[in-house]
Parts: structure tokens; C-alpha cells; sequence
């Protein structure tokens, strides 16, 4: 026995060293307290200014470094919601190390925070029935390559039951991913909310990769008509009618939406446009000398909004572009709200206008 | 006309304009070439000094700044794999903040580099039938709390149909996450392979989160017994006997693998731990007097492996726990091979038991 014990003293020692050496101490951050305030900590000996960027700060603000080498900085109660934030670490930018929640982007290096309210929030996990996200590979036939989609399925949904469903294809921003609509949109959790509430219709939300590079954008418009949905509905037991499908998006997927949804009005009978960034060729290509019959557009959609804010540094663009579709006789539904181009927002978009699909 | 056009440019130039201010230069990295070296870039017009770490190389290497402020640097052809890499940017270590593929982990922030081989590797995105990953949440009454896992299904998986598929639970390594086994292990992608190969079962993957802080170890070994196996045995068309039930982790996964499956030999009869890390409270109260019924354990056993690399920091004390399960006469399969403690190595323990499993 004292040989086995000598052996497992030998194992617990040597395993710890040896994982002791590799990592820096244990810190928590982000941690957020009761009142709403946070606490952010850094580690680091040797750098010189550590500085907090988050979207719930005007202006960065300072870390500041103790005896041990943890820099924190704690900041006053934040109103509850999601928020991006970054460290700068003298000249380098980077997310949290501390922190697993990442903000899924393909250039931009964040991590979130999640401040809870005192009543759930609309895309909190809560006590009600869960749907799930499922990665799925396509075939892309017009990129000539695989590509990965993420589908909600709501609480119940039975893949070979007679319950068919309507879809919503949900784009996401510029140099987001197919994963932020869910990483930072909470798009999940706000359609679980809502169904469980009875505020929106049981639907499947596809959320696909709209990056198409360096290829040009309307290849990302003939990909979603002709491989994203025919692959959702070979695959799920939906309903195949205009009537069934909805397209929605932020900012470049805003602008997307637009393109899909406008030139495809007898495919989808929702659009819903969130603060949308329009400065492409293909929205150039489709809109500038676009003569459109507005009564049939308008019978055949059964929704249309656009959503910005007025801080979003679209918003004249977006008014701009709302004047024009009101020119052209296309009825539009406009959300006009506060606040900026965030993703704090575009929750709230999705929120609003998942309320008002399929019925 | 002219009003719309003049209304579309202002439009153009206000969101080229402001997108454009908010981002650095577009830079791809990294950069795989067909002979397999990799250019790896960052950007900064303020940093002092660069330098790349990655699992392919034997010590850092300095990346060098043209006249713009884009280090870069390219290292000669790796073997094709899978490998974390991170840049140190003057003290500052940090993921590739142009790559999205990032290393899914609680401590560490890396990203990953995929190296192609002329014939694709094992976990390759091959042209074959692919199962699907799912986000579920289920409730721990163990933890109190909600928590995330990851299931893996298997091609045509019909949730509704006769088939019962087998499960393999499995767990992560010490500071990962519930996204490592797929985001850095791949192990859809070398079940989708092997499956199609005929080499392995049509299986369930469960990939739950295995970090249970601050509480003790063995909560997480309860939590897997009273509330993942039954979640998931209550909602998928599973086989509940310990013939269709295996167990198998990396690191301090593959310790919990001992754990759990060597105390609950009655409900598992597939152990496979990979390079486990054994010196937790939990293994000692577990092991340290355990005096096993040898011959009853192998009868409920079917397979019982342990994976390590020669070059592990676990190497020895792995050894020495090898040698105590054979001096306890309980019948013990092991794989020592070429490598690290990497999820190089990691890949390989998972492609290679995934073939023993429920045969």
C-alpha cells in the first residue's frame, strides 16, 4: 500500500508542477455584481497600461495594476443587456483571456458580457422550454464548396411529424459569423422567450455564413435561393409557400436581406431589414434604376420593416432609404429607436419583428 | 432619377466612409500555401516586437513589419494537422485576430491553423453523409443550475425512428470548454469519416461541459450519472445498457473518464481516457485504498484503454497509473505513441478507439 501511495503522491505532484508552470494565476473576469457594476481584471507583469473598452463606456477607461501583477478596474452599474468589450494592453487590442464568451467576428476580437436584470431580459436563459441549434454542413453549389449553417428547431419540434413549419433566414452583420446570431444575438433564447410566451409562432430560424469573398455579393443572394433553402426544406418538414419564409438581417446582412428579399418577392413574403448598410454594387445594381410594381409587391408582402437606430451611424442612410421605398409606393414598416449600431439593438429588432412573422 | 441616384451615392459614401474608419487594413492569416508552409500576418503600426507560437514549432518565431505595419512571417512546410498557434505581441499574448477559428478554452485564447494533407486527413471535411452537432441545454440538478452540452448525431439519425444508436460521453480537458471536442478535436467530422468508412458504429457523441467550480470534482461525476446520461436517454432513441454506453476524455477529462466510468463499471462498459491528469481529490479518494473485485470489473468491462504520447508532460505518472490498474489486475488496453500532450494527439486517441467501440 505504501508503494501505491508513494506512486499517486508522485502522480499528484508531477501533474500539478507541470500544469502549475504553464498557466498564469487564476483570475475571474468578468464578474458582475448584484448592483449591476463589474469587475474586469487583467494579468500581466510586464505590460505598462492596460485600458477597458466596452459598449456600455463612453470613452475607455484605465486598469490598474496591483502587487501580484492583476490589473482591474471595476465600472458603476450598467443598464442590464449583452455588451461587447475589448482589452488594450499598451498598443494590442484583445478580448478578455479570462472570459469564454467571444464575440463570434472575423476581424474584430471581443468577448461579452452578460449583466442580468432583475426581471429576466427577452434573451435570458429562462425556465421554459428549449429549442436547439444544430451546425449543419450544405452543399453550396454556386461557391463550389461546403459551408456551415446553424438551425434553431423549436421546444417539440419532431422532424418526421406532421407539424410543418415556417422559416426564418436570419443574416448576420459584415465581418460577423454564422455563429453571432446565437454567440451574441441570443436569437435561441429569444425565440424560446417569446414561443413560450405566445408571442411568436413556433419557426425555424436558418442562420448561415453570408461572407462571400472575394466573390461578389449577389453570389450570397443566389446561395441563399438556390442551395440554403432548398437544402432547409429537402432536410425539415416546413412549409414551402412565400407565405412560410421570412428573411432578416443586420447591417451588411440588413443590406443582404434587402437584395434577397426585394428581388424575391414571390419566394419570401417577410423582410425585415435591421439598420442596413446598403453602399454595395449589388444594392447599386438592384435599386438605382429600379422601377418597381409596387401594388404586386405590396400584395405580395405581407411584411416589410426596417429597423435603426438614431445614434447607428447608418441611420441617414437607412432614413434615406426608407424615404426611397416610400417614393416607390413599397409599403415599409419602420422601427426608428434609440440607441446605435449594436448588437444591444439588433436583439431588439429581432425581438420586435420575430412578433410579427407568420401571422 | 437624378434625386435617387444622388440619394444612392450619398448613401454609398456615408457607409464605405464610416465602415471603412472603424477597421484596420483587410490582412489574411494565416495563409496555408499548397506545399504546406504558412504565412501568418498582424497588424500594427505601434508594436515593438511580434512573434508567433505555435504547436509546429520548437520555439517562437520573429515576424518582421513592412512599411504599412504588417508583420508578417512565413514558416517552412508542417506536417498536415490541426495546430493552436497565438501571437505575442511585445508582452502581450493573444489569438489572430484575422482568423475566426478559435481555440474553444476557458484560459487560454489561441486560434487554429488547418494544414491539408495531399489525401485527406482523418478529420477532414471529406465529401461523405455528415451528422449534425447540437446545442441543448439541460437542467443539472447535481449543480442547480442549466448548463450547455453538445450532441453529435450520427448521418440519417432519425429522432423518431427504430433504430438505437450507442453514446459516447465525451469530456474535454481541463480549462476547454464544451466546443472543444468539435471546434479543435473534430470529432463530428471523424465520426462523419470513420462511420462512412464502416470503421466506426453510427453513434451519439455527448459532449458535455466538465469544469464544475468551485464545487469538488465528483459533482461533475454525479452530475454525468444523475442528470446528462438520463437527459439524454430521455430524449434520444438511445440503448440504456452499459453495453451501449462508453466513456472517454482528454486530460483532466481523461482523469474524470476514470472516475466515472471505474465507479460506475455497472453503467459503462467502454472507458477510454486520453493522457488523463489524475491528481485531483477525487481520483486519490477513489484509488488510493481501492481494493477492486479485478474479475468482476473486466466481466462488466468490454474495453478499458488509456492513451498517452511519449513526449507528455503526463508521461510518467500515466505510466505509473497503468502500472497500478495492472498490478490491481483489472485488464488495461494502452496506446503509447509519438506526441504531446496536443490535441494532435487527442485527435488521433479519439479516431482510433471510436473504432473499438460497442463491437
Amino acid at each position: 500500500m505504501k508503494r501505491i501511495l508513494y506512486i499517486l503522491h508522485a502522480i499528484l505532484l508531477s501533474g500539478v508542477t507541470a500544469i502549475a508552470q504553464q498557466r498564469p494565476p487564476a483570475i475571474s473576469s468578468p464578474e458582475v455584481h448584484p448592483d449591476q457594476s463589474i469587475t474586469f481584471k487583467y494579468f500581466s507583469r510586464k505590460a505598462q497600461k492596460v485600458t477597458l473598452n466596452g459598449e456600455f463606456l463612453k470613452s475607455p477607461v484605465a486598469l490598474t495594476k496591483d502587487t501580484s501583477g492583476v490589473w482591474s478596474v471595476t465600472v458603476p452599474p450598467v443598464k442590464p443587456d449583452i455588451y461587447p468589450y475589448s482589452f488594450t494592453v499598451d498598443s494590442v487590442q484583445l478580448a478578455d483571456p479570462s472570459n469564454t464568451y467571444i464575440f463570434a467576428n472575423e476581424r474584430f476580437k471581443r468577448s461579452i458580457v452578460d449583466v442580468p436584470g432583475d426581471q429576466p431580459l427577452i434573451h435570458s436563459l429562462q425556465n421554459v422550454p428549449h429549442g436547439k441549434v444544430s451546425y449543419r454542413y450544405y452543399k453550396s453549389g454556386t461557391l463550389g464548396t461546403t459551408r456551415q449553417l446553424l438551425i434553431y428547431t423549436p421546444p417539440g419540434f419532431n422532424p418526421n411529424g406532421k407539424t410543418k413549419y415556417p422559416v426564418l433566414y436570419l443574416i448576420h452583420g459584415g465581418s460577423d459569423t454564422e455563429e453571432t446570431w446565437t454567440t451574441v444575438g441570443r436569437a435561441n433564447l429569444i425565440a424560446d422567450n417569446l414561443i413560450a410566451q405566445g408571442k411568436a409562432k413556433p419557426m425555424l430560424i436558418v442562420m448561415p455564413y453570408g461572407n462571400v469573398r472575394p466573390a461578389p455579393m449577389p453570389d450570397f443572394t443566389k446561395d441563399m435561393v438556390a442551395d440554403i433553402v432548398p437544402f432547409v426544406e429537402a432536410n425539415y418538414p416546413v412549409n414551402k409557400d412565400s407565405k412560410s419564409r421570412a428573411v432578416a438581417g443586420f447591417s451588411v446582412g440588413g443590406g443582404q436581406t434587402l437584395n434577397i428579399g426585394l428581388t424575391n418577392t414571390d419566394k419570401f413574403a417577410y423582410i425585415c431589414s435591421y439598420a442596413p448598410y446598403t453602399a454595395t454594387e449589388e444594392f447599386q445594381k438592384n435599386f438605382t434604376n429600379w422601377s418597381p410594381d409596387a401594388a404586386k409587391i405590396n400584395s405580395q408582402l405581407k411584411l416589410f420593416t426596417i429597423s435603426v437606430g438614431i445614434d447607428d451611424f447608418l441611420y441617414e442612410p437607412v432614413k434615406k432609404n426608407i424615404a426611397m421605398f416610400e417614393e416607390k409606393k413599397i409599403k415599409t414598416k419602420s422601427y426608428i429607436v434609440p440607441g446605435g449600431h449594436t448588437w444591444m439593438n439588433c436583439k431588439q429588432y429581432l425581438a420586435t419583428t420575430l412578433q410579427e412573422l407568420f401571422k
